[in-house]
């Protein structure tokens, strides 16, 4: 479990090839749910999500031996674009296993950066058989998209920022799908502020976090039918640990809620957002009392959006 | 004309009631138009664009007589909102003349501020009967949308601030339907920064700047037959001679070359500006040659877009 030295190390390691990224605030937002908002925009990040925090992070440490053997992970779209971008910083070459329903702009974003695409099935089975194979054949160096501490680490970044920014935060609402960006902002937040309450959100057609919180070990999605692309993996081995011994608890979301939180952001807000983000306010507006009259951030956690298969 | 002392004046008014809007940079897109952009992000603004200045500036300078007399406009949308909320902030009660074809959006935001819409047929004539009736039954008082020069010295304030922020700016591009906006810019940026070049952008399916300009006399709209539903008013008899007198030039801009901007700037940028808008940087990529290498300033006038009609 990366400790607050760690992930002061990994921000002090990252930021030169990170922006530090803004926290906007909404007025009318903040009447709708009652409570007083803090968006940390990583949609504005480069490659277009938080996740160039801990594949950076993980980069860097690479040796050079590492580095020429090749990297290869497998992705949803967004850690396959970010590492593909941090491993070109450092002149090697990146393979990304990704589901062949992908959303176009996902796949775009990895190639745009000199990632090399190898399609597997939109299933966790075909994914990690994939990836095995890969792996076998090339001798490629894997950098696991969340199940890694220097990953964790870096993803802990973000809230670490946020509360540098906004140290008198109540609470912070982090989505959670392989559990990354969730137990990284659990590392730092609470150890940087004692009394902070962290929740995370999830997508009810893709609950395994919840229910591994619910029965104390580790649960397997049963579906991922998701608007939320980003929300799709199976909670990790490494991450569920940390998230159950830390969080406060999983708010979890239906469809119908999240496509109305990212129409609300869409449309007051002005910025482009994933649902896979938008899921943290679909959690404050379902469960205003937990969130009465407090100061809440909410970790925005990218902006790749397919602007041809909007679902309005 | 307004003076830049006017300009100052009415930014000194305002300030309480509008936010500073950012301005953003994007390394992508210094790449893709070979200059330096500084992107001032009016879709921020309250109520969604920058008519908040120029309606703010004027209902603060009206007599408590004339507020009792009800205000009146006529508006494709973003003035009538943004005129509603500056007369409510103020206790008044505005009526807002408005074409049947407008996106909902807008007339809901209208709404929202305290407005109420009275429907004419999407044509100047149509509108200007409207209004001329609405203003004979009621006595109500006309804010004009541009044709003012308290208008254009609040409309102005967008690029003093934006001067403020990067004085070394060479061009500004703005926007240009009615003129406000336009005139505004260039009564404020010339005075501040002597050998400024500022152009205007306009659709080419509502030419009539360009074509005036040319011509040396205010020309009519042939067609308005644009997506961007805020730039299909007519140049006004206020703004024209001072467009006339100070512009460096008016790009007209295809439909297409609109739709591409819009697409670049909501992908790349992260953020939902009205296609009224994205015309600024299609004239940058229309025309390299004139911006190459410098820094230009792009006044992204709106986010006001119905999300349920957009072009890809």
């Amino acid at each position: 479990m990366p400790t607050i030295q760690d992930i002061e190390n990994a921000y002090q390691r990252i930021r030169p090839f990170i922006h530090r990224t803004p926290v906007l605030t909404n007025a009318s937002l903040n009447e709708s749910s009652g409570a007083e908002l803090f968006f940390k925009c990583e949609n504005f990040q480069k490659a277009g999500s938080f996740k160039i925090r801990g594949a950076t992070n993980t980069v860097l440490q690479l040796t050079q031996k590492e580095l020429d053997r090749g990297i290869a992970t497998a992705s949803s779209g967004n850690h396959g674009a970010a590492l593909s971008m941090a491993v070109r910083n450092r002149g090697g070459k990146t393979k990304v296993v990704m589901p062949n329903n992908t959303p176009k702009i996902k796949v775009d974003n990895v190639e745009r950066n000199g990632g090399k695409i190898i399609w597997c099935e939109p299933a966790q089975k075909s994914r990690e058989l994939v990836l095995k194979e890969l792996l076998a054949e090339t001798g490629a160096v894997l950098v696991h998209p969340y199940n890694d501490d220097r990953i964790i680490a870096g993803q802990g970044t973000a809230a670490l920022e946020l509360l540098e920014d906004y140290p008198d935060l109540d609470t912070i609402v982090s989505p959670v799908s392989g559990g990354g960006l969730l137990s990284g902002t659990l590392c730092s937040s609470k150890e940087m502020k004692k009394g902070i309450i962290v929740y995370g959100a999830e997508p009810a057609e893709a609950d395994d976090a919840y229910r591994s919180l619910e029965l104390g070990e580790i649960q397997v999605n049963e579906t991922t039918n998701t608007i939320c692309d980003g929300l799709r993996a199976q909670i990790g081995s490494v991450t569920f640990p940390i998230i159950k011994e830390k969080v406060d608890g999983i708010i979890t979301i239906t469809e119908n809620e999240i496509i109305n939180s990212m129409r609300m952001i869409w449309e007051r807000m002005k910025i482009i957002v994933e649902p896979s983000s938008t899921i943290t306010l679909a959690a404050i507006l379902k469960r205003k009392e937990l969130f009465k009259g407090q100061k809440v951030g909410l970790i925005l956690s990218g902006g790749n959006v397919d602007l041809t298969k909007l679902p309005f």
